[in-house]
This record gives structure tokens, sequence and C-alpha cells, in this order.
């Protein structure tokens, strides 16, 4: 399914995002993509540049919508696991990332996910494996 | 190495602790020990549980430490890989996350963690590698 | 549960094990040892060192069984995702894999494991999530 | 570089390939493509599939050769860390694997993969990080 504009809205208003910087731009069936513009306190030890926990925070909330808008209205997810890399610092303030569903079994999804900074060069990269549940529906 | 207490002070004191609700508690010689206790707000999408980003946060940090015991003064480390999984869901808001290093090469080094609730569940474990880094010495 | 002597015998003579020169040789209750003494046509391409592909089939499949002991009589299992890292190059010619499931929820099963030579220097380190199943029973 | 048709033969001639039913069919620069026909004597324990570490060790060593390609002449590499996922049995006897680098620093490689069978089903994802160095070069 596609989550619509409304429902967006409604996600990007929850305070993790808030307290990180996030932000979900585009929501399409299996393909979602985020920005993320973290404040000066998610910045260390490092500084400019968010500690690697919050762009896995990104990534794994990310991936986490990919397999939502595979699973449905009235479900929500865990994470099972997630491996992340991180080939590059991540430097400039600003943040895309984009998920995308390689396997959905119904119960299990499989999802993968790139972070760029603003000059396209790759800060992380990551696969997870997500289990849908029908408890707490988020959708 | 062993942390020195005053190190530790310096440690816990930083932006991003405070925000996640972090303390380093313990530091020997590549074993670290340190606690969550996570305000709501990083506490989503399931109520009074810390974001799975949040735990890995913890876990990525506390590991980090246990390489820079290692490292010694002068030191910083990056983060290359880090897998973890979530066995259990992340409940009662106290948790504590103990990482030893399996393996130091002088420029790598290999960590795992786990993280269990107040109960002793284990809702986190963890392996990463780490790569020892001069610039920005923060030991 | 154990698994028995004569269980370990038939499990040991699986044409796997035969190719890669695995034997399993302890196995309590979540707790499984394996040897390695891996086959010339094994090791490649660093003479004398077996490729990590035979070392990650040894941890898997010794994991496994260490999932197996937990879900007992009647089951078998399926990896869903594991995570290898290889601290040191993989010399000596023998080598000894230690599995220890760190948590196991009846359906699923959370496992670690480490792999060491003859010395008792870290090769390779784990961990994964195995789905346990009904069909084809192995014990 | 492009890695030569008289170099793939010389990989594919390895006794590992020959012992897993394996070969390199295709190598542009950072993206390398293989094929996997199992023998018997791999496909255990479930009757016709191939262990999941068998294919792992397709993975592992296609990436390799994606990492060398752009690694270049007188290089090989090892493998840090690989993480792999199975979001399917490996059913059908006959299965593709296409690895792509995502990231080079000189140092090391960030590269991914998918293995699917013959109608195209996802059996395995992975991404690992490669370690060139200048010893036992291979190209």
């Amino acid at each position: 399914m596609v989550i619509s504009t409304e429902q967006i809205e409604t996600i990007n208003a929850n305070p993790l995002y808030q307290t990180i910087g996030m932000r979900v731009i585009s929501a399409e069936d299996g393909r979602i993509i985020s920005h993320l513009t973290p404040p000066e306190n998610v910045c260390w030890p490092f500084p400019g540049q968010p500690h690697g926990g919050i762009l896995f925070t990104q990534m794994d909330s990310t991936m986490a919508w990919a397999a939502l808008s595979k699973a449905g209205e009235g479900t929500n997810c865990g994470t099972i696991n997630l491996e992340i890399q991180y080939p590059s610092p991540a430097k400039g303030g600003f943040f895309t990332c984009e998920t995308q569903v390689l396997h959905f079994t119904g119960r299990s999804c499989f999802v993968r996910g790139e972070t760029r900074d603003k000059d396209g060069t790759l800060v992380a990269m990551g696969q997870g494996t997500f289990r849908i549940i029908k408890v707490h529906p988020i959708l």
C-alpha cells in the first residue's frame, strides 16, 4: 500500500523523530525515504556528525515503514535483526535514507537501506529482518 | 587500561547520553557496562519501550568504550559495522548493557555486547568491528 | 535436551561434514562444540587456510544443533540470518567452534559462536537467528 | 578493472569451486556474477537444497572478486565481516549470485549481494566488508 500524506504527517509528529531530527518524506509501496537533520545534542563524539546510533535509528525506522507498507493496515512490526555498516564519516548535517523491501513472506519482511549525505556519499548501509505483528497497530 | 572514575564522569556528561538516558557505570580493561533509563520521548512506537535504535546507540557506544579501553590514551574509534538482534521486547524502563572485547589487533577491535532488562531478560545482543583512529582523541 | 552419542554419530556421518572435515564432538543442552580439520580442496585462496565460507558452514551448522537441542525431538531449523566476523587468519589446520543459545522463544532461537585455532586464537565469531520448523525432523 | 575471460577461467579452476559447484560467469568493474550448481554431497540436511554455508561461500567469494576488481592487479582481500539473511528455501538446484561494490576506500571495500533461484526467488541477501591486502596476490 501507499502510505498517505496525512498518515506521513502523523508519523512525523512522533516524539522520537522530533528528538533526532528525522522525517519520512516519501512512502511508496515497499520503498520509503526519510531525511535526517540531526540537532547538536545527538552529534557526539565527533562535532557536527550524528552518532552512528542516530543513523541506525533513522535506518531502522525507515525500514520498518517499508515493511509496514507491505503488511498493510492494522499491523505493526518489530526488528528481529539489523546489520549496519558505516563506509564514510557522516558529515554535512543532512542525510537521506532510502529503504526497499526485497522479500515479504506475510510474517517476515527482509529490507535494505542506504543513507547518503548531501553530496551522495554513502555513510551507512543496512539490511534487516522484521517480524509483522498485529498488536499496537500503527497504520 | 582502566578508565578512571573522573573520566567516566566526563563521558557521562555528553549531550547524547543526556538525551537518551544513558550512563557508563563500570569501565574495566576491555569490559564496559552501562545503564539506560530512557525518557518518554525516545520510547516510541511502543509505549514505555525505548526504540530499537536507542538500544543500539547504548550498545554501540558501550562497545566503543570497550575498544578505547584497549586502544589507550590519545585515541578515538569509529564503528565499521555492528549487527544487533532483538530477542525480546524491551520492557520495564531500565536496561543494563555489558560489552566485552573479544579480539584487538591494534588497528581493529572486535566487540560483543548484551543488553538485559531489570529481570535479566535478554533484549538485545550485538557484535561489531571498530577501527581505532588517532583524530579527535577522546580519552 | 542432551543429544546422545549415538545421535552425534549419525549427525557426523552426513556427506557435508565429510566434505568439509567437520565433526560435532559435544552436545549439551544449548551448547554444542565441533571440530574442523579442513581438507586441502576447501583451503583456498590462502594455502592451508579454510575458506571463510567453510568456517561459516561449521559455525552455522554447530549453531543449528544448539538451537535443535533446545527445540527437542521432531524438529528441524532454518537460519534466518547469521553475521560472522573474522578477527584473525585461520591458520594451523584444526579449529574448534563453540556455540551457545542465548535466548529461545519456542519458535526462534538466538545463538552465538566462536571458532578458535589450535593456539586459542579467535578466527571467527558469529551470531544468528534460527527458525524452528516441524518439517524434515532431524533429531 | 574488468577481469578478463582468461583470468575468470583460472579462477573457476580452483578446487573449492569444483567442490561446491560454483563458477564466476561475469566480472565487470565492481560487479560480479556467479552460478552455483551444488552437488548432492553439499545438499544437506534438506534434500536437494545446498546448505546455507554453501550459499554463503558462493556469496562471500563472489563479493571478494567484486572487491578485487576495484583493488586491481597485485592484490588479494580478506573478509572482515559478512551478514547473510535467507528469505526463502534454496530450491531448484541452480542459483545465481550478483554482487556489487557500494563503496571503496582503497583499503576497505563495502559490498552487497543477492542470490536467486531459477525462478528469480531471493534465497540469500548479504552485505560485507573486505580488507584489501597485498600478500598472496590473486589477480
